[in-house]
Order: C-alpha cells, then structure tokens, then sequence
C-alpha cells in the first residue's frame, strides 16, 4: 500500500519542481483550460439550437487545434485554419452545386472530386515553399470532405458551410482572446531571450574551452573519439549553432505578432536578432573548432600550452567580456557607449598572444627534420670559418632551440606554473650547453615528444611519424583564438546595425 | 486574355518539373487521396444508419490526419490518437458517471473537470520528455471535450464514446491499409539513404575545400563575414551537421516499422546508423573547420599555400575515396573487404604530408621575431668564431631561411607551380646570397607578408602584428586535415561495427 503513495508523492514532486522551473508553463495550461471552459459553456448555453449542438465541436476542436504557445504561432495557425476553412468551404459548395447538375452521376462526381482535392493539396503541401502553410493544407482538405459529406443527399451544402465557418470563427475568437488577454507569451520577445541566451553560452563555452586546455597537463586523457559526453559548455555552445531552425521558426512567428512591450515599432526588425545570431553562430564555430582541439587525437604537450596560457587566458577572458557585455546591451536594448571601443582590449591580447607567438613560433614546429644536413656530417665540418661550415651553423642553432625546449621540458617538470622565459633566453650562449646537447638531442627529442596521444594508433609505423603532427596543434589552437577575436569584430558591427534599426536606447552615462 | 494562360502554363511546367524531380510526392499525393475516396464511399454506404451519418466526419478526419508520409510515422500518430481517444473516453466516461450522481452541481462538475483534464494534459504535453506524444496529448482533450460535450443532458455518453472509438479506428483501418499496402514509404529507408548521402556530401566538401584553398592564388578574395553565400559543397557539409533532429526524428519513426525489404531483422539497428552517421559528423566538423580556414580574416599566402599542394591534394582525394567506399558500402549493406584496409592509402597519404610538413615547418612561422638578438647586433660580431658569434649565426641562420622564401617567392612568381625544392637547399650554402639578403630581409619579409587580408582591419598597429599570423593559418589547415585522417580511423571502426550488428552480406570476391 505504501509503494504507490510512495510513487504519487514523488511525481507530485517532480511535478512541482518542473512547475517550478517553467512557470510560463503552468500559466500557458491554465490559459487552455480556461478558453476551453468558456467555450464549452457557450455550446452548453446554445443546447437548445440543434444546429449548434451538431457542430459544437469544431468550436471546441478550434480552440484546442489553434491554442498555441506563443501568440504568433497562434495568429499564424488561426489564419491558416481560417483560410483554409473558407477556400475549402467556398470550393465544396461551388462543386456540390455543380454536382446537383450531373444528377445521376453526382456520387461519382463527388467522389472524384475528392480524390482530386486530396492528391492536389497533398502535392502542394510537400512542396518545401509551402511549408509554412502545411495545416492550412490539411484544414482545407478536411473541410472540404467533410461539406461535401454531411451536405449529400441532404442538400444541406451551404448550412453545414456557414455554421461550420461560423463555429470555427468562435472557436478562434476565444481561443485568440484568452491567448492574448491573459499573461500573453511572445515568439518575439522568445526569439530575443534565444539571442541573449546564445551569447552568454558562446561566451562560457570559450572560457572554459580555452581553461580546459591550459589545465590539461595531466596524462589521463579520455579520448571522447564519438561525440558526446563534452560537457555542459560545449552543450550551450552547441545549442547556439543549433539553434537556427527553432530561431527562424520563432523570427516567422514574430512577424505576425502585432506591436507589444519592449518592441513597439511596426515592422519589428526580427530579422536583424536572426542576423545577429547568425553572425555569433559563426564565432561559435570557431568555438567548437578550439573545442576539437580538446578532443583531438593529436595533441600539444602541456609544457608548450603553459608557455602561451597567460595571453591565451588573457584573449579567452576579454573575449568573453565582450560577449558578454553586448550580451547585457543586447538584453537591455542599449546601443554600445563608445562603438567599436568595446574591441579595444580583446584586440590587444589577441595582439600579445600574436607577439608572442613570433617570438616562440620554433615552439610550435618540429625542427627535428627540416631540410638540413643530417647530424652525422657534423663531424666533417672544422672549426675554420668557411662555407661548408654555415651547415654546422644552422646544425647547431637547430639543436639550440631543441635545447631550449629540453631545458624548459625539465624545469616545468619541476615548478610546473613558474616558467621564466628570460633565463632559457639567457641559457643560449652557453655554448657549453650547446656541445652537450649535440650529442644527445635525438634523445632527449624523441623523449619530448607527445607519448600520451597514439596508444589509438596501433600502427607504430604511422605514429611514429604522425607525433610531430603534436607541436603543430598548439599553433592550431591558437590561431582558431585569433581567428574568434577577427570574427568578434564583424559581430560588434552587426549589433551596431541591429541597435540602429531596432532604435535601442543611448547608454545613460553612469 | 493571354497572360493568364501563361502564368497557367508555368505553374504547370514547374508543378510537372517538381513532380518528376519528387515522384515519390505524387505516389503518396495519390494513395491520399485514394484511402480519401474510400472512407467517403463506406460513409455513404452507411448513410442510413444515423448515428454513423453524424460521425462521419471522425473517420475521415482520422485519415487526413493520421496519413503520414512514412510508415512508421503513421504508426506512430495512429498509435499516439488510439490510445488518447480510448484513454479520454474511459476517463470521460467515468467523470460522467459522477457527474450523474452530483446531481444540481452537474453542469459545474463537468466544466471543472474540463479545466483540470485542460491543464492537466497541456501541463504534461510541454515537458521535454512528452514531445513524441504531444498529438496523443491533443486528441486526448479533444475526445475528452468532445464526449463530456455531446453526451451531456442526454446520456448518450457511453453512444459518443463508442461511436467515435469505432469510426476512429474505421478512419485509422483505411489510412493503415493503404499507407503500407500501396508503395509503402519506409522512414528505415530513408535513415539508411540520409546516412548515405552524407557520407557523399562530406567528402564532396572535403574534396571541394581542399581545392579551393590551393586555387586561391588570386588577391580578390571575397570575405564571407556572414555565414550564407559558402557554396553549394558547404551546403551538403552543412546539411550532414544538421541532420541530427531529422535522423533522430527518422530514426524514432523507423522503430515503429515491422521487419520489410533489406531490413528483416527484428529490432534493427537503427541505433547504429544514427551512431555511424554521428561519427561521421565528428569528421564533418572538422571539413567545417578547414572550410572556416579558407572564410577566414586570416589568410595564409598562396605561394607557401603551393608547397604542400600535392600533399594536401593527396590527402583529401583518399580521404574523399575512403568516405565514397564507405558509402558505397552502407549503400550495398556490404561489409568492407580487409577490415582497416581501407584507410591504408590516407593514411600513408597523411604522413607524407606531415613528412612535408615536419621538413618545412619554418615556413609554418614567422621567424621574424624569434626571442633572438635583433639585427643592429649584427655589426658588433666579428668574422672570427667565440662565443658571442653564436648569436650572430643565430641571425644568419635565422634571415637564411627568410632567404629561401623570398627566393621561392621570386622564383614562383615567374613559374608558379614548379617549385624545385631542392634547388632552394642548393641555394643554402650561397654565403654571398646570404650577405646580400641580410640587408634588404626586412623589406622583403614585409612585402612578403599577406597584403589581402587586411582591408577589414582599419587599425594599422592591430594589422601590423596580425601580419605575422597568416602564416600559422596554413599550419592550420594542414594540422586539421590530418586530425581528420584520425577521425575517419574512428568512422571506420563504427562501420564495421554497424556492419557486424545488422548483418551485412559478406563482399563478393570479384
């Protein structure tokens, strides 16, 4: 006895907890239920008119068909519906006339005109411009069998026509009024919160994505090899490059959502919040395109990352200001203070990360095998100074930078965060160090190299090869950063575009 | 009198033109309007019988309703309208009993239990969870409303309920028989063709890509800031990222399909094809990514662009072959011949261009500004060889391989695509080449730079530094591709996989 209760109290719980989180649900059932108890009391008021008892349910089946979440999608199907009613009704009674002409054939007649309606609107509805209209489709072909139906034999054509139009007109009335008058739901004021939405989620995806990779010194990578399991930030930034389609579905509601709130110009420039969206979406794609070096078969070693990661962390984290701060005005309707000064710091971190790249770039290649000599003619070269011995040179300076890296490879080890640039800068003319490392460079080098990333690379052989690929993915990820910060530019015009057309307000001066 | 007729001709022109291009469209446009013409004739048939007369229309609207475009979606909506109308009439049934009872407060009973059924089933149809059954949801109001409505002040609650019940599963009977009998539209079918198609798509796009980042040798690139005009190929990778609703959506309706054609397995793997087809946009995303390369603000330039053109060529070629054998596969419902095989050729492909890469790296970089001695040092080294020499072979070295640039600049821009590497490595030990360049590198590094992607960036100290990234954008590319190369390894892996759980035949030795 007490598992059942135990089951209801639970459901009762989740129940409430969801009623909770979206309470824009409750009002919307609350709303339906309301519109359907008026309109049921109408048809129970009109008992007595047997018309009205007859086709009582297309009132009620309007209101429940129509009802609709937001208020455009509402109008939108109310409209189709009504459409379709009258096309279908005007049609159905043009041909039943037509039929009480053929006389013996009118069954016939009927019949075929059926056939010919159904495989018509059909056609018509599959084609992809039609789309939009796809239930009025349907209401037309339903209408138009059901006139001729109940109409036959009875000559009650234009009866079953009008009162069906008229029921359907009472339906839609309620349905429409309820749906506005009461704690209306906008597809416009929707499609608004999506964009915001988008923005802050495209700005924590970058944060973290960006964290993510710097944290990643440790050697327990899970290879997500199928996509899935990439957390929560990369879910939000998936829902903003996925979300065109439910953006277009809410921008082709809004258009036919009258003047309301926040949005009282006629002609709304919903197109401009799907412009802006679009341009972010093309940011997002840079963030997943950081994310796929995540989880990237091919990956640099954490010491290299730590060299860049206070200007990658510094690039991520203006970036996502900037998001987030166009997310704010975009959220507030303002217009930004000082036009493209927004840019500014972003602009110069990406500059940094850039300078810094230049003068780490040996970094992000594997020198290992440039078209040089090979280290055992070295020994052919002499200490006089002639032309055979600039191979030496660029030998030697080859495996200086080789050492470098070993240097640092070994002190990170040590004192992980800590990495003093300038003492490896100081380190280089030693030339002490120089000659030691000469010799065991291949080593240290083949020691160097990614080990964590190829136990999926049965083939030795391929993986040999394919390590020095490693090197290459930190340079990778950080030009997809400086390519986000170039894209970032384009979104802050066209949210300057949108707060132009849209008339946001000036910032007030704080 | 004439343009009417004409307008008339085009529309038929361009209807017959849709029609042959979808002939699927006009079969099932057909078969609705065919089980169309036969629930109107068994009404007729019963015209007598009254109470069939006045819920006629339930059969038909249950046909027009019910007659989706695959099977298994019709299964699914007849399946979903069944059991909401039984679930409605039980329960209506029921409140009407207890309504009886009430007696004075009947009218109230009702109309409140309408409200809640209203609330209740709005409530549950808007949680995420309940999506497959928000038509179930619908016609439960519907039925519930519509027997509460008809039956009230004159018993006749249980005669609605049954009556609508029967004429429901009439209407479903005729739409069923139909929909399976004549040309069934399998959504199986469909799942199995979209994954075939994207399979196709991508490696157009890849194939596609790759090209168009080697021919873009000219200066008039057009920037796509906003994502839309990207080509038809980027479309098809697009559409195979994309279709993840609609294979998710195709694979819920092919689990409701019985065993048929190619198919005879019970519980199918349809998982498994949504599996492969998710795979496969673990790669798509990565030709997105490439494609991102190319829209990009920063451009690598074209010289460099062509000293990997083979390597990049060979790649994407095996990599497209790899994906069209794939497809043609799935296609066949084969399995692949020797297992991994198949990837052998990319993957060698693969190496040889990370060989290229690993022996070219330094023109991955900008060297320009390694943490070295700038050049005013120069003058201060001597000609004899110390310590502090050192750094001056670092310079040397360092504007050395500048000279091969600059070299390879000037000598492909007289024969653009016969770059005779080795010529350049002749070049090397050139000491007088070397002095020469020391002098004039600097003018020539800059001219060197990327001239073409800087219009957009209207702040010249900004452009200046991002100069130098141009060059990392082909490291980019090429380090995407090969990560590409891995994940079609993972592709691979989940065909045979899939291969294996729905038994595909064995290849025929030809």
């Amino acid at each position: 006895v007490i598992k059942p209760w135990k089951v209801l109290q639970e459901m009762i719980t989740s129940a409430w907890q969801y009623a909770c989180s979206e309470p824009r649900n409750v009002i919307f059932s609350a709303k339906v239920g309301l519109a359907l108890v008026i309109i049921t009391v109408l048809m129970f008021m009109n008992i007595p008119n047997k018309a009205i008892d007859r086709y009582a349910i297309w009132a009620i089946m309007t209101v429940i068909l129509v009802f609709e979440f937001s208020i455009g999608a509402t109008l939108n199907k109310g409209f189709n519906r009504g459409l379709g009613t009258l096309f279908a009704g005007g049609l159905a009674m043009g041909v039943a006339e037509l039929s009480l002409m053929t006389e013996k054939l009118e069954l016939a007649f009927i019949i075929s005109s059926i056939f010919i309606a159904g495989f018509c609107s059909t056609f018509m509805k599959l084609h992809p411009k039609m789309k939009h209209y796809e239930y009025g489709f349907r209401v037309f072909l339903l209408t138009y069998c059901i006139v001729l139906v109940s109409g036959y034999k009875k000559e009650e054509f234009l009866k079953t026509a009008v009162n069906r139009f008229l029921l359907i007109s009472m339906g839609a009335a309620v349905g429409l009024l309820v749906n506005i008058c009461i704690y209306p739901i906008w597809a416009g004021e929707d499609l608004h919160r999506s964009v915001v939405k988008n923005f802050y989620s495209v700005a924590n995806a970058l944060e973290g994505c960006v964290d993510e990779y710097l944290q990643y010194c440790e050697y327990d990578r899970i290879p997500s090899k199928v996509p899935g399991n990439q957390g929560l930030l990369y879910e939000g930034c998936m829902s903003a490059v996925r979300s065109t389609s439910k953006e277009a579905t809410l921008e082709g509601f809004a258009l036919w959502e009258p003047p309301h709130g926040r949005y009282k110009k006629f002609n709304y420039p919903w197109k401009n919040y799907v412009k802006l969206s679009g341009a972010l979406r093309h940011c997002a794609f840079m963030v997943m395109a950081l994310r796929g070096c995540i989880d990237s078969e091919i990956q640099a070693p954490p010491e290299r990352r730590q060299v860049f990661s206070s200007e990658l962390q510094r690039v991520s984290s203006e970036g996502a200001k900037v998001l987030h701060e166009l997310a704010e005005k975009a959220k507030k309707m303002e217009k930004l203070k000082d036009g493209d000064g927004i840019l500014l710091e972003v602009c110069k971190a990406a500059e940094e990360l850039q300078k810094k790249i230049d003068s780490k770039s040996y970094l992000l290649i594997n020198s290992d095998s440039w078209v040089i000599k090979k280290p055992e003619d070295l020994d052919n070269a002499g200490n006089h100074y002639d032309i055979r011995e600039n191979e030496n040179k660029i030998l030697r300076i080859k495996s200086f930078s080789e050492t470098c890296l070993n240097l640092r490879s070994v002190s990170l080890s040590k004192s992980s965060k800590e990495i003093s640039t300038k003492k490896i800068v100081e380190c280089l003319p030693g030339e002490g160090i120089l000659s030691e490392s000469t010799s065991n460079e291949q080593i240290l080098w083949s020691s160097y190299g990614s080990p964590l990333t190829f136990e999926d690379v049965h083939n030795d052989e391929v993986s040999k090869t394919y390590e020095s690929a490693s090197a290459l993915s930190l340079a990778t990820f950080t030009s997809l950063l400086i390519e986000f910060v170039f894209r970032l530019q384009n979104l802050v015009e066209i949210f300057q575009e949108l707060s132009e057309v849209a008339c946001f307000k000036e910032t007030l001066l704080t």
